[in-house]
């Protein structure tokens, strides 16, 4: 009779488990909204419909990709390198569509990272073929490794050593690694491969021009939405692959976030204030530090203590600022600094984790931080090799980048007919009398 | 003892069932704000202030006649055209509030459908008028007859041939004709009676001329939301009117309204790239052919399939831009295009799920289509000639359309006192240097 | 036997009950989105940027201070004052975090309600200041009293009057006194102090002169995600204080937000348009006196019904729109009118509470309402004393207000290096052919 009581309370909790669990990928769903007006700021009011409609269509290019093959290949039965059941969601249960939503969630994320770098000036139909490639292989088959229990990163390898027995295994709880490298090395091959914007760089000193966005307000406006996706999305990470009874540690994940993305964004500030990278109180910077920190927290914000986060973020945000001076350094036009948040806060998110874990102290876990090391590599170099392949391909097809006249005049009348702000469209009948 | 601990388990489900509800309604609130953002990107910067509080007073309206009377007449005891109880939540239960609060959130989707139909030209204080008779009566009624257990299309009727008995009944699960339906006809029908813009279509061609609206992102910020939304919208469909036990179709909703939506924005943005309606990649129009998809796959999302909602969304991208071509064609001007997504994705959603519901494989099943197409025809119809009275009235009162003269000139100062974008609160004192 | 299942179910409520709680504390971040963009569009062009990031910079100050010390002067162990324990969320269980989450998120409610009141003409430091000072200890030391059961509020004094023993106690549901009259409080003495803006007042006769906020879809957009914020933070609140049982009275609270905002709306949209206060549809006040309403109904929205808060919210409207015009006759410059609608909303919120909770009738409880005034005359005056004391010292030390000339030419490109709007980022090189 236990044994009955017990199973229904057990289904109790499935039953009012998944409910909740759809609530957070919702939550994470914002996301695509927060990097859509992020990038629609940054980008010249002539490219604005043209951000706007790839973002947009990067959440569908993934919808059918994700669905149709990249699950899959990610979480299908398969070997300890690749899946392949369940193409179109045939044969997957109903139950297992929670999961699948969230999966997908994940996936248009590590998608739509891409975009901000390959910004204003790349072609459009190169869009469909990056979000298709990636959310649809790149991305599935790394989950695959870390995420399923016979990926060959999530088993590790066993090493004995003077009789003692040690395994050596990535782990990645939100995605430092497996999302935000792969879409941070993603962006990073495809903005060498593209090359700068016409007028970024000094054409005899190469200096860093400025080519400002057209609206700090709509990219404030992705920032905050995507500060709060990024809550749910580590906090959810924990409910998605978990037993409910661990709930207590969805709220560690979201602390963690907060604290994380608040000292990275301190950091960012006043290094863009005391006159190390300028002179003002950026705003646009201090966005990037905390999305970085955040970005830092994912792989270790489940077994990191606040004041661990803390430390995550305070170096997140040095570590953001120093791939982005970086980039401009070496002549990587990268108009959104996607891959200093992503791929900078990601790698020390990765490594962190070996020093930072509550249960290790902080002292350095050398097992831990050299199996983190190989996984983190393994990522990038898969990343990078079919990136460059694939942007690779579209440059020799010439279908990679726009005409350098229509680059000038911008892209969004050519392409769309929709200019983001008709003349026309603007100014009164009436004046008004203004006291004064 | 069984009995006892059996009990109190339920009652775990029913405390622990009720929090997530209203979380689901809380996400459908921010249709609201969808609606707003993709109407007010969407009309001239003359009327955009006009167009934002009709759009928030939609909600305030529908707050309360739905409280004092709608959802009397929906769920209240009645007989099976109409209910009379519970005016103002009176009796009400207070664990029944949950369903009061997620059935108020679809009554105000249902009204502010109507509002992008009729916008830039329509007096203020029709606004008021039909938002309440929509929340308070016209919507209620059909909810009365589809979703409670004693409405007429919910029971049916009962056919004996040739000895078999068989009930045909219409069902509905998220609303492609209780709410969409119901708004795109009242849109539809507000369209015509208002008449068309000044300037919509060429005097002498009568071809449709472009009005576009001032703000592309604003409407795109506007079709996120309502993206993310509608996720939300048919996947607390489920938790809404079933037992917490089927907590897995939930997800097997918002997947569906994914793909679906998915493929209807990819037939859109083809439709209108390959020149037959247009030769660019159109954002407003990608938008809202996912919108389409999404009102489509509303009747049918918990019965349906992945690659089920996959024909349903390519379908509805083609019946919403045939629809919008008609509206053209007839000279019927609908800024938002609502009645297209609304009404042509609503009823090819409803009769979509004779086709495609899981069970019944994808033969045609024409006792249930027969079902669907009578309760269907029901109504539109009475939808229609209540809306007919409605707006005739106003139309004969004189208090439907501003003057010309207010429309030429803009709503906003002379209604409102408010410009959207006040000219002397624009420009700074400094010249900036910037480097080039 | 019946013991250990009884455990064994309730940890099931515990365990599935703490992944909700932090669902609603998600919902409510957005809170700071909407007043970052409240605010935004309600400030002239020039200050934007500046608005932005203090709103942005708000959150992450608040995550910080409240982390470090606030919590544990509200929720440690102390005694009937304050708390001290709990430093940096040190020694706290894992499974408080959740409802650390949910309190800060509060505190930020708080402090950034203040930041509308100072805009355009506060230094920037000063916000760190205040906000520190806020988050860290004003407004803890007031849910210690409030929220905690060792609290002098919360326990009350025993009176013995004719034999007859009676608790005379404060009780603040969701923070009518506790959250909005401690913003509102601390927005009015740091409007004093700072003084109003350069052409705020006619030199001459004294009278409010209109300094237009520069974008009314962006006022209208922080609004709308306010709307949404405040039914999630009233519906929270009945979740994180109490048993998992009581979940239905999170949608009664939910219910009564929306009905209490939707009368105080339409009270404020007829006062601005019958001629007491104008004669247009305002926009900006019809949603101003919504939120009114919601601050209003916090307080009793768990022992209101329904018709109750419809009382609420007709008062709350005309609450705000006196001292809306108090505070325009008596000098005090408030941008947006944050005084107004959180502490004029607020006061009449927790004194609604002896008036109409359901089970005293709408007869007057002279001992409550006792309770309650002397609980709102503590809060106000600790929080007033602190902030003369704090924002008396900004000015005294002269780091409270920007320089006259920077104030006439805008913060945003000597302080921030980022107009909100660059000009040279706008424009096209191509010409549209527009059919007419």
């Amino acid at each position: 009779m236990h044994g009955s009581f017990s199973s229904e309370s057990e289904m109790n909790i499935i039953n009012l488990g998944i409910p909740v669990a759809p609530v957070w990928s919702e939550a994470v769903t914002v996301m695509q909204c927060g990097f859509a007006f992020l990038e629609a700021g940054s980008v010249r009011s002539k490219n604005t419909s043209n951000i706007l409609i790839k973002n947009l269509l990067d959440s569908f290019v993934a919808g059918i990709a994700y669905w149709s093959l990249g699950y899959a290949f990610a979480y299908g039965d398969g070997n300890s390198f690749i899946g392949w059941h369940g193409w179109a969601s045939h044969e997957l249960p109903l139950k297992e569509l929670a999961s699948f939503f969230f999966q997908f969630v994940f996936a248009a994320t590590a998608a739509t990272i891409v975009s901000g770098a390959l910004a204003e000036r790349c072609e459009f139909v190169a869009y469909f073929v990056y979000s298709f490639c990636i959310t649809g292989f790149i991305y599935p088959v790394v989950t695959h490794w870390v995420w399923t229990s016979e990926g060959w990163l999530a088993k590790g390898r066993d090493y004995t050593i003077d009789g003692v027995s040690t395994t050596v295994a990535y782990s990645d709880f939100a995605g430092s690694g497996v999302v935000h490298c792969v879409g941070g090395t993603a962006a990073f091959v495809g903005a060498i491969i593209l090359g700068p914007r016409i007028g970024r760089f000094h054409s005899e000193t190469s200096t860093v021009l400025p080519l400002r966005g057209h609206s700090v307000p709509f990219a404030a406006l992705g920032g905050f939405i995507l500060l709060f996706g990024f809550m749910a999305f580590n906090g959810g990470s924990q409910l998605a692959i978990s037993n409910p009874g661990d709930g207590a540690v969805v709220s560690l994940a979201i602390v963690n976030t907060v604290i994380s993305g608040s000292m990275a964004a301190f950091i960012s500030l006043f290094i863009h204030k005391v006159g190390i990278m300028g002179k003002t109180w950026s705003l646009l910077n201090t966005l990037n530090g905390a999305l970085a920190g955040m970005v830092a927290i994912c792989a270790g914000c489940n077994v990191i203590r606040p004041w661990g986060a803390a430390i995550v973020g305070t170096i997140a945000g040095v570590a953001f600022n120093i791939t982005s001076w970086a980039m401009g350094k070496f002549g990587v036009d990268d108009p959104l600094d996607a891959v200093a948040v992503h791929f900078g806060g990601g790698v020390w998110g990765v490594l962190s984790v070996a020093f930072l874990s509550y249960d290790k102290g902080i002292l350095l876990n050398w097992d831990k931080e050299s199996g983190l090391l190989a996984g983190l590599a393994a990522i990038i170099a898969w990343t990078a090799v079919l990136c460059i392949f694939m942007f690779g391909t579209l440059h020799l097809l010439g279908i990679f980048r726009v005409s350098e006249e229509m680059e000038r005049k911008g892209l969004d009348i050519p392409k769309h007919g929709e200019p983001a702000y008709p003349l026309e469209s603007y100014g009164h009948g009436y004046i008004e009398e203004i006291l004064t």
